[in-house]
């Protein structure tokens, strides 16, 4: 029996215990912008109180907390809960998952891919991006090549996610409102700061790894 | 209608126009090994021609220039060659394929994982790779960082190549030989030899990216 009582694309996906989302876009997308920009306040404001850490650093370290909570928090949930949209209480990651699925149903059908990237977003790259935060505080040597790290692993983790889409199809959305807002709009910002980083992060490496730096070592 | 002349499992998996392998497994391996000790043979004698390039840096460049040729040749035949359990001549590539799905039938079934990781392998790290040996034997600044990056796309395509299995079942092996021979023998080095160069261009460049260095820049 195809139980398809969801808003889901494609709409022969089997969901058996569905519970319909309680809260509102607005109500799922409000309290994370909002912990998002409080997140961010908080550590431009601390890191302001660290003495010669430039502004371009402070930036980073608030990029690096946001985008770390999230990995944890909001995808780490993702990872350890493949019943999610059966929950029946207004339970708010539960809600943004449900939400977050009418752009990609990949995510409530519980997708292998999906899930395998979701578990190295969220217990390897999360704590990753946290030590960023303390590593560019510190000044600590490995600062730049963690950073690195973790773009890459954020950027090979878009590619899984938008190749595998395209060669399943790429129909997974509920409108192309959702394609755009949530498949490409939400993730998109992953793509392009990780990649920014990582540029900056290499050039960095290689100015430091000159050969007549080297021969110091 | 389900054709089941094929050697792989799950059983039910349907492979309509299924030409079965032409060459035996020595057939297949004694080639790829042969071919391999050449490359790095060649390699090894000319790095020594190199004036100052440790030993270490020569196994280096060996493992770089195997892997990269493995990753462009094989690997990016497999990537564009949907239909290679199709292909009714001894090609050497295709018997590759149809041999090593022994392993892992998801090769054969054109997984959207496996496709997506062989792409990424192909033709992302594979030309990564052979940068590589150039970097190592001119010594470029950037060959720290760029040993470090192709190390963790293989890593990263490993745990997800391991991890949608099990996710999936784990059930893709003709038998326990094929499965300890090829999906995970065969696969492990490229998890052991990654993470050895990985941890070591690591702390190189901590040791480069010391603080006192930094200033100098």
């Amino acid at each position: 029996m195809v139980d398809q009582s969801h808003p889901y694309v494609p709409r022969d996906l089997n969901l058996p215990g569905y519970i319909p989302c309680f809260l509102s876009q607005t109500e799922i997308i409000t309290p994370y912008l909002g912990c998002s920009v409080l997140v961010v306040a908080a550590i431009w404001l601390i890191s302001g109180r660290i003495g010669k850490i430039t502004k371009a650093d402070r930036l980073l370290m608030c990029w690096w907390a946001f985008t770390g909570l999230t990995h944890i928090i909001l995808e780490g949930y993702y990872a350890l809960s493949p019943e999610f949209f059966k929950v029946n209480t207004p339970h708010y990651l539960a809600e943004v998952w449900k939400e977050y699925s009418k752009g990609d149903s990949r995510y409530v059908g519980r997708d292998p891919g999906i899930v395998t990237m979701e578990v190295i977003t969220a217990f390897l790259e999360g704590p990753g991006c946290l030590l960023a935060v303390y590593s560019i505080a510190t000044k600590k040597s490995y600062s730049y090549i963690l950073q690195f790290a973790v773009c890459l692993g954020q950027l090979y983790g878009c590619l899984v996610y938008f190749m595998t889409a395209y060669l399943q199809g790429d129909n997974f959305s509920t409108s192309q409102f959702y394609y755009w807002a949530y498949y490409v709009g939400a993730n998109f910002w992953w793509v392009l700061i990780p990649s920014l980083i990582a540029i900056q992060t290499w050039n960095r490496i290689c100015a430091a790894c000159q050969p007549d730096k080297k021969k110091t070592k």
